[in-house]
């Protein structure tokens, strides 16, 4: 990885292209993420273990749909900006310098929205596990990661 | 862990006491930390795969003696202040929004100091594996850690 090389051991991330939304999910569930650019910031020091995206969040934009993981730890800082935590238990700003984490398994659907009018920035930190489960508390929607395989399907398993 | 449980899933890192310097070397290699103060922000979610640390370091402090590891990637981003990154390649400044990554394995060892006559704030994240070695080019010390035990030695194994 060139773009890895040159820069290593550091960097400033406005430096990288950013990757905006997501095709990750089913067409009908992306648009939450049209307002989410991401920088992979774990990647380019040819981290494995865990990753590490530093992520801006347009007004009304999502980092994701709601989800947990059944494999992988998450955490969370706010960079700027006010997000909001939205989870089982509701809503709860998290303004620049709070932070939020996920152990690996703990079944509470949790994403950060941007309900502001400006820009909110963060990291986002989760595990790179060989194999995952991810649920998806709010709809039809299951992935299941194996080693090199990503398979998204609904709930009662028939596929998209 | 009440303290996990009152402030899950999301916290301000202000709330949570520091800890200041370390106790993990052997005394005569501690004073480089003493101005280094640690918000462990993993642990208060319950995190067990990676651990994040919300670190201050005054004028003068580093991050660590020089060190790298065999089983864990490392990541840095500067939240606030210049910090200087020493490796093999000299010193590289990192001012605020800049990051640093150093995968596990990679024999370049790597710390961070504060050169500055203000304070340093930096997010450090690390891999928890079961085990590791850890090695400091600049002094004699060797770290060994399995499952449940850490032993600083001396390169030659003696003990401190």
């Amino acid at each position: 990885m060139a773009d890895a090389r040159e820069r290593f051991p550091s960097l400033d991330p406005e430096t990288l292209t950013p990757r905006q939304g997501t095709t990750a999910y089913p067409p009908a569930f992306r648009a939450v993420c049209d307002g989410r650019a991401k920088r992979a910031l774990g990647t380019v020091f040819a981290l494995t273990q865990f990753g590490v995206n530093l992520t801006e969040l347009a007004p009304g934009a999502a980092t994701a749909q709601r989800h947990w993981h059944e494999a992988e730890d998450e955490f969370v800082y706010v960079l700027s900006g006010t997000a909001t935590l939205v989870n089982d238990a509701g809503e709860t700003d998290l303004p620049a310098g709070h932070c939020a984490g996920f152990p690996a398994g703990r079944a509470d659907g949790h994403m950060i929205v941007n309900r502001t009018e400006r820009p909110v920035r963060l990291l986002e930190v989760g595990t790179r596990a060989q194999a995952d489960r991810i649920h998806y508390p709010d709809i039809d929607l299951f992935l299941e990661r194996g080693v090199g395989a990503a398979r998204c399907t609904r709930k009662d398993g028939t596929a998209y």
